[in-house]
């Protein structure tokens, strides 16, 4: 017989993740599905474990309700049940949350093949691209669909996770292609505070996601050189027209109205103004220190994404012989290798082919 | 004889303005001119005469070679010549460069309507709209269009003058219709720092430069009332709908690739960031004064435009009866009206459009 949909029973969710982020769109989760019969109430959170001050990191969520390792201070639904076995919690779940650092998303995702429900959806928040063995990049969402066989959709938004978490308002966007599965995720997803916008075109939303953060090391260049806020702004802006034409010439078909939604311009303004690797760009700028040097000493031993994503992105340019036709993305990347001075960024972008 | 333009001569450039951004703009056009046969390297600037210290800032000008008052420490190339008398300035001219006040647009022009080319063409830097008898906003290219009957193109872009002035690099966006003549602007002003793209949708230019002082003022009620960047990007995002919106029912036909200039985002991003309409709404908020008591403390008398913006978008929304369909544009006119309290901009935009 063959396994179908039933969708008169309450959908199931498994979040896979449960760090600043999983913590903080768990709060969420738990509250709607208590709120929504097309939901399951009992939600399924599968958490890495940690020993906390000699306690699991899952006892300790599901006693004290709170992850006071990765979101201290914000409770988290009772109903949201943490789980250390990735496949016990992703046993029966209608609807899969990815919400892991990209760099375990093969490792962690493994033990579920064969293991889940064929029907189920994922919805992937997971930033950044995976590398292929021949120097290019894949999508996560499609790491995820082609290693467990599921329909995937992403969310992406101006959305720091502890701004979330204590519920100020902000916007996010999801991307699916089957209308259905869009509106049942936004009803998941959509609060009074995180209002959602549901658009079908995926790559793009995801290729923001990864692409901002090569921008947002320019934007901190130009900090950390003293450029005022004309220059930051054209960088940004140039940095935009990058990512639309890498999207265009990448993957094919991607709208320019996705670049309007809060993963496009509104994520980018975010990161190129707040986030970690302007920061740190800044700081690379102003000190001369490594960026190894710097991840170490200002983000506790965490990376910076724009770097790396840089060279993935370096390497796919070089391939097709394009490097001269994305000189801010090719200069950021020289820069981050140490292969050119931050000051001569701007020379490298004087002549860009968008003022041609 | 009907006269026609003899593109075999060089042109003629007058300025008419002299602040801060026509000082500005001022260096730029007498140094291109110089090195460019195309243009009569002599560049007339009307300057509205004024005092300084017992003598005639025309005559400070002209002697040594500096905007005293608007743009101190900045040299203007000898080649630009100070005029207080606009007639005169503009005997000859090819290209008039109009970069004054909006509100004193019509009073200047006055004198000039039948005593110019009638092969001339305008450049318009004037940010702003003009209001109609009935209520209702003209767009000051067509303004000047009327008076003086000649085409019209328009320049802007994230251009802080200091900036622009101190050689920071920075884009700008030409708006004209006529390829030729965009080509010729684009000699004209273009320099290694000061990059230009051409494009041929003029209004939307001109709507983004009025209307970003309204989102800007949304974003400084933000900041004031301690919200943090997602809600910000959020408010800066929603605002840039609304305008699309703005310029797809009051100017049908507005390209949204337009919006990708600097004139869009770009301007947008700074304006949302530094700008005297986000750091008095921002004030506002944090001291409960009113609008034109902050103008006098914080601008030394200088008006912010958002608000007045806000209140001739509002009368021409009202009449179209769509003020449901711009929320955020709405909430801010009656924030500044006092109408409003400041923290409930938030819940006025929670149900917006963009979300349905």
């Amino acid at each position: 017989m063959c396994e179908v949909a039933d969708t008169s029973k309450p959908r199931r969710i498994a979040i896979i993740g449960s760090g600043n982020w999983g913590s903080a769109i768990a709060r969420i989760i738990g509250t709607n599905t208590l709120k929504n019969g097309k939901f399951d109430s009992t939600v399924q959170m599968y958490v890495f474990e940690e020993i906390i001050d000699g306690q699991k990191l899952s006892e300790i969520i599901n006693t004290k309700h709170e992850n006071v390792k990765y979101l201290p201070g914000f409770s988290i639904p009772p109903n949201v049940v943490a789980n250390p076995d990735i496949v016990d919690a992703g046993k029966d779940a209608d609807i899969f949350v990815f919400v892991l650092p990209h760099k375990f998303v093969r490792a962690a995702c493994q033990p579920l093949v064969g293991k889940i429900k064929p029907t189920a959806i994922g919805l992937s928040l997971i930033k950044g691209f995976d590398i292929t063995p021949g120097g290019g990049i894949e999508l996560i969402s499609n790491v995820i669909n082609k290693l467990l066989n599921i329909d995937m959709a992403v969310l992406m938004g101006a959305n720091l996770a502890g701004e979330v978490a204590a519920e100020k308002f902000c916007e996010t966007t999801i991307g699916c292609k089957d209308k259905e599965a869009g509106k049942l995720l936004k009803e998941l997803i959509q609060t009074d505070y995180f209002r959602v916008v549901v658009v079908d075109d995926i790559n793009t939303i995801e290729i923001c996601g990864a692409l901002k953060n090569i921008v947002a090391c320019g934007a901190g260049f130009v900090d950390g050189l003293g450029y005022g806020d004309n220059t930051k702004a054209a960088v940004i802006r140039l940095g935009l027209m990058e990512m639309i034409k890498f999207a265009d010439v990448f993957y094919p078909g991607s709208k320019l109205s996705t670049f309007f939604e809060s993963c496009g311009v509104a994520d980018l303004i975010t990161t190129c103004y707040g986030g970690r690797n302007r920061k740190v760009a800044e700081a690379f700028v102003k000190t001369g220190k490594k960026i190894e040097e710097l991840e170490n000493e200002m983000l506790n031993g965490q990376r910076m994404q724009g770097p790396q994503t840089a060279e993935e992105v370096h390497i796919m340019l070089k391939n097709k012989g394009m490097e001269e036709r994305f000189p801010l993305f090719t200069a950021i990347h020289q820069i981050c290798q140490g292969n050119l001075p931050p000051t001569q960024m701007i020379n490298c972008i004087k002549n860009h082919p968008e003022h041609v």
